[in-house]
């Protein structure tokens, strides 16, 4: 059987699809897309067994087939050709012979029956949620959160990003147990009540992140899997099944002290900081508040070298000396950057911080906390 | 004693420099600078070994002093500052504090003696030739032959590239056995005759590659080093002391068949090809030449891929196949790129290949030549 498309249009299916496909795994058959041609419709699918990709084009074609081909080197050849018309023939000795006006290429493929069963969204399920967003709105979402999620495998849950409906629309959390962050996004509210909670992996936010866009999309969930509907793609994922820990607990209520900063004044400081921090084990950097005045300091033991900086800040509490790990000061404060004025809510060295923008939204609730590390003093 | 310096001006004397130190040496001492303070004029050097590099800055001080700094952690802190004026303080008990408006910093510093010998010009010799030449010519030269030196030990000389002055101008030549680049630069000519060749280390040449620019440079050359003085910087690097290969015994000169084709549609056809070639070990690609038409092939055979393609040319020998390595003819060709014709001179299938501009010029002679790899059948 033999297809014909345009070399630019396939091209731009597998690069929104290709990021699915795992480039270091003992199942090589994982390393190659599915091509399902079906009543004038080429779907090309990839999976690394966890999240599976999907998306179509339209083609002329005489019969339908579904065959397994090399994912890098199918994606590599329509990338290499530019802009131009592609014949594919389907020969019965598993080649592929993909024909342009002064090329011909062959490559192998596989029949479809050795791939193996991709994650698919479940049908027939009573409990499935759907919800329509706006991409953007969700990826601003997965950008301000994820940074926080752990990458040890001893708490599964913990490496996934938690969505939690409630009345003022869906928020999400990120936590490794050093710093969380903490996102109520009321542009996305469900038309109907959603109680369930639902915990979505790292691999599936990180494609997100780099394929969402201004459109708007589709996500269903059921109890074991989410699925993002795009424009021209499905991206689906199982959901971690783990419960996620009960993060409000340690969230602290009763901090009393505020201690009021421009973001970025801050964060250059801190970068500085990091410069001397980098080989401590703690990578610690000192705060030390007063009234009108943040000193912050960091100290390189084994190589004599330190730093101090004094930053303007507004500070109604009693004076405070506390210690944090200057990369996780870093990361809160990169994803706060865009706030002119951020508050560190603080009660004592060895409780955990709060830090928030200074001025409220009204269409997101933001909270970062930090945990903080013993000063040696 | 103390001395101020603005944070951006030596910011950007220390870019310059750093390149010089080595990244991972067994010699912690080399990841250091050397401070030279004299006479109102701060030098500053780095050094591998076997390259160095050196630039000044005036500043106000008031005494003579030199010591040893770390390189990487005293260019971060610089280039962390952004543009402001620090004051460098240099204690009695090794540390440099550093100050700005709101920030001290605290480096430790060792003394100048510690530094190792730092390769510079001999002075004293009778044999010190001088040419003068711009900077984005001598870069173009290297750019076009360097990528063609060997990475291996082996045959330390063809580590290098070759500098040889002729009555026309100065000749670069680079190869590593298998493909060969050889650029006479005819704007390039010294006032009076030099006889010495000379044989540039790579460290040098790609450091070169970075901060040569338009502006003129001067270079001198003995018979051990040389040395290229720009506007503020000096590179002084060792000579490779061992004999460059009699390069012009390999250069076939009657090759009778001549190719002609378009660089740009070969180069990016071999690019196809090469998706096919990687796995082979000689990465190869065949080329099938009739009169009006070569035909280019590669074939992976584990997998059982295979690409062919057509290109327009015009070739006046009997048809020939022959084989390249893929990877050798692409560097060829990426270097040629400029030209939008080029000429195979071809005579047999196991006979090296030049290649050479079909527009002659009357600023350089460039001329490459590829060794051709054996086709099976």
């Amino acid at each position: 059987m033999e297809f014909k498309v345009n070399s630019k249009e396939l091209e731009k299916v597998l690069t929104k699809i290709i990021p699915a496909v795992p480039t270091r795994t003992p199942m090589a058959i994982l390393e190659n897309f599915l091509f399902e041609i079906k009543g004038g419709t080429l779907t090309i699918i990839a999976t690394d067994l966890e999240i599976s990709m999907k998306s179509s084009i339209s083609i002329v074609a005489d019969r339908d087939i579904s065959l397994i081909v090399p994912a890098k080197l199918t994606y590599d050849i329509l990338k290499s050709l530019g802009d131009t018309s592609v014949n594919f023939e389907i020969t019965d000795n598993h080649k592929i012979n993909l024909k342009t006006d002064n090329g011909e290429y062959s490559i192998s493929y596989l029949d479809s029956e050795e791939y193996p069963e991709i994650p698919t969204f479940p049908t027939n399920e009573d409990e499935i949620n759907e919800i329509k967003m706006n991409g953007l709105e969700l990826k601003h979402a997965f950008d301000t959160t994820s940074f926080a999620m752990s990458k040890e495998e001893m708490r599964p849950a913990m490496m996934g990003t938690l969505l939690e409906f409630e009345e003022d629309g869906l928020r999400f959390v990120a936590t490794d147990g050093h710093r969380l962050s903490n996102l109520l996004k009321k542009t996305i509210k469900p038309e109907t009540e959603i109680t369930e909670k639902y915990v979505v992996p790292e691999k599936a936010i990180s494609v997100l992140q780099k394929i969402l866009d201004e459109k708007d999309i589709k996500v269903y969930m059921s109890n074991t899997h989410i699925s993002f509907k795009l424009n021209d793609i499905e991206l689906i994922t199982r959901l971690i099944g783990q419960k996620y820990p009960e993060y409000r607990s340690v969230i602290p209520l009763e901090n009393e002290f505020e201690l009021k900063l421009k973001t970025k004044e801050l964060l250059t400081a801190i970068k500085r900081m990091m410069l001397f921090s980098a080989t401590s084990s703690t990578r610690r950097v000192k705060f030390a508040i007063t009234e009108n005045n943040l000193e912050i300091s960091a100290e390189d033991v084994d190589m004599g070298n330190f730093g101090k900086e004094n930053i303007m800040c507004e500070y109604n509490g009693t004076p405070l000396d506390i210690g944090f790990n200057s990369q996780y000061v870093n990361d809160v404060l990169s994803h706060l950057v865009s706030e002119e004025e951020i508050i560190f809510k603080l009660h004592s060295a060895n409780k955990a911080v709060v830090v928030v923008p200074n001025k409220s939204s009204d269409k997101q609730d933001l909270m970062m906390l930090v945990m903080p590390v013993r000063l040696n003093n």
